[in-house]
């Protein structure tokens, strides 16, 4: 009898307070009530993504917000630059394609970070309404050099930095207003320790006046007509009124916390479970540029990874992800941002050791949680 | 930020599954809806105790219906034999004093069991209406010999065996008829993991014939005037109504893992517990007859044992007990029965770990953990 614990790199587990918070009789959304709930996530979220803009919440997967800022931002001519170094790269490109908006992709190998100079000079070769791209990659566990692309993108005028930190905010430092994003895209399940179902997206005066030219067709996913309704603390269209009652108490939560303590809660507790595979004896998938909230990691040589995930699941009722297209076999993930503290840590850690054990890799019992308790006590 | 954890020997985790039915709106007790749920308990804690006896429910906590089975067994002018081997054993005496019962206690030894020969030798000397003892004794984590004892007392025709099983039930195998035991109690938040609240009490027919003469005061603990309620599918004064209806939960979950998966599992963590503390270089508490349902050890030689508490509340949000009484600043305890799976047992050795180090004591960090990973690896 092992209780259900949700090891992936979302959904995350929500906390009990914003369960029970939820779980209350649902309240209508058309009213002072509610309105003053929006007001006080609006200017949550605003501290959140440390900016001055506003942000928008969607009924939607992060796909969505994904989808709205292609067809916000472009227009018919437009040309659009892709950093397509995951499954998710790739989902901006398709979603380019299938609005017909020509694009260029920047192809990165999985597991690596996109080198800022190939971006560099793909912007001197053309001139690209919008350059789109992941801050963490979630398929290969790759945090993307931000920082360095927002200094390219900030000083062009008529070309937007559109950033996918689904799982990459709250998580890492990525401050939308110091750094110039125009649009930072997230989820409700990842580090905002809520059910699926709310996308988020911040639109710089950049954006908007991109998105006052656009004649993409559009209508659920209007960032204009949002943009209205959340200036009147307001959604256009029905929102996902429960899941907004509990991202005000996990907002609320977050900012006990601090923005720096969410950083280092999460950059401790990812260093060691790094640490703690590697003591298994295991190689990172990413090693270079690892991502705060998602480790991959190599299955040991001639192990299928699936076994891995597997043996985790009907073994210890615990899900991690397996690698996706060509990690698939190769890698497992294991996700730790949101609602996670270092016992949760420890406890993934043990259950791969059991798993890889159980299936022939040798080690000591002990060896990777040893490993990522050093890590723990030195934070 | 630590999600709070309990791993003190009660009361103990609530499952969700039970947290949510407790949560519902509280129905009526004096319906046919509710007499179907006590018809329900009524059957799964026959199953749960091994007998055929009624078992009488208490809106109480256990002491409850230790005070029960005093004033309902006894007489004025009865005598009583209590075995005191730690703070549950002198609460027996305690309540015969209460009353004015004459009694004899068998002095034991903190940390050791008693030994069943003392009893015999006992039984012999004087003609007792009663023998009181604990099968787990919580305050010092030892599991007297319930089965020897009930060897000597079942064919007494006039001397109940009352047994004190609130950290036992559920845990060990104690089958209350094929031992003969009279008088078998219970609490809610133990390993039938449910909030406090509730006090079970089985009636064998000894028993029940000692509660006819039974000349003591009595009223809410009415043994007879339950009996009757219980046998109608309901109880004499109004039941905690939320806490049977979680008890429908936990029972149709224990009969799901089964009597030999319930004893098992607690069987394997409580081993894994052990081995654990003892690769910190700890020394047992109560190496000869450790209680599966809960661990007592002793602090390192010249740590306070409060100060390990003190850490894993602090540090940790996590409980643990401390020692009572002459066991105060020597040990800590931690319960392991009930809503516990092995990640919980590593989670609070891994605290302790943490907090052994920090108060100045040398282990390699995870070596209890290796240690606690072996023991769940063989079972």
């Amino acid at each position: 009898m092992y209780r259900y614990r949700l090891m992936a790199p979302g959904p995350t587990p929500v906390p009990e307070s914003v369960l029970t918070k939820m779980a209350l009789p649902i309240i209508h959304h058309r009213t002072e009530a509610f309105e003053k709930i929006v007001a006080e996530v609006r200017e949550g979220l605003k501290w959140l993504y440390q900016t001055q803009n506003e942000i928008l919440i969607f009924a939607a997967s992060g796909t969505g917000a994904m989808e709205g800022a292609v067809v916000n931002l472009l227009s018919k001519n437009d040309r659009a630059l892709v950093v397509d170094g995951g499954k998710f790269g790739e989902r901006w490109w398709k979603i380019c394609k299938a609005y017909g908006i020509a694009h260029d992709v920047i192809k990165v190998e999985w597991g690596q970070a996109v080198d800022a100079k190939v971006i560099e000079a793909k912007l001197k070769e053309h001139d690209y309404r919008a350059v789109f791209m992941q801050a963490s990659e979630t398929s290969t566990g790759v945090c993307h050099p931000i920082e360095a692309v927002s200094k390219l993108t900030k000083n062009l005028p008529n070309t937007a930095l559109v950033v996918d930190a689904i799982t990459a905010l709250g998580v890492i430092n990525i401050p939308t207003d110091d750094w110039g994003i125009d649009v930072l895209i997230t989820g409700s399940q990842k580090a905002l320790m809520l059910p699926p179902g709310l996308a988020f997206a911040s639109v710089s005066k950049k954006a908007l006046a991109l998105c006052e030219k656009s004649d993409i067709p559009k209508f659920y996913f209007d960032f204009k007509r949002e943009l209205k309704s959340i200036q009147e603390n307001t959604t256009a269209w029905t929102p996902a009124v429960s899941l907004i009652i509990g991202l005000q108490e996990v907002l609320r939560m977050m900012k006990s916390e601090g923005l720096e303590g969410l950083f280092k809660r999460h950059a401790i507790q990812a260093k060691a479970t790094r640490e703690g595979l590697k003591a298994m004896g295991l190689k990172l998938y990413a090693p270079d540029a690892p991502s705060d909230a998602v480790t991959a990691v190599y299955s040991p040589e001639g192990m299928d990874a699936g076994k891995v995930v597997k043996s985790l699941k009907n073994k210890f009722n615990m899900t991690i992800a397996g690698g996706q297209d060509q990690a698939k076999g190769k890698i497992f993930r294991i996700g730790h941002l949101g609602y996670y503290d270092p016992m949760d840590i420890l406890n993934v850690l043990a259950a791969v050791e059991f798993a890889l054990i159980e299936n022939g890799h040798k080690l000591t019992p002990g060896v990777g949680i040893g490993a990522a308790m050093k890590v723990l006590m030195e934070g």
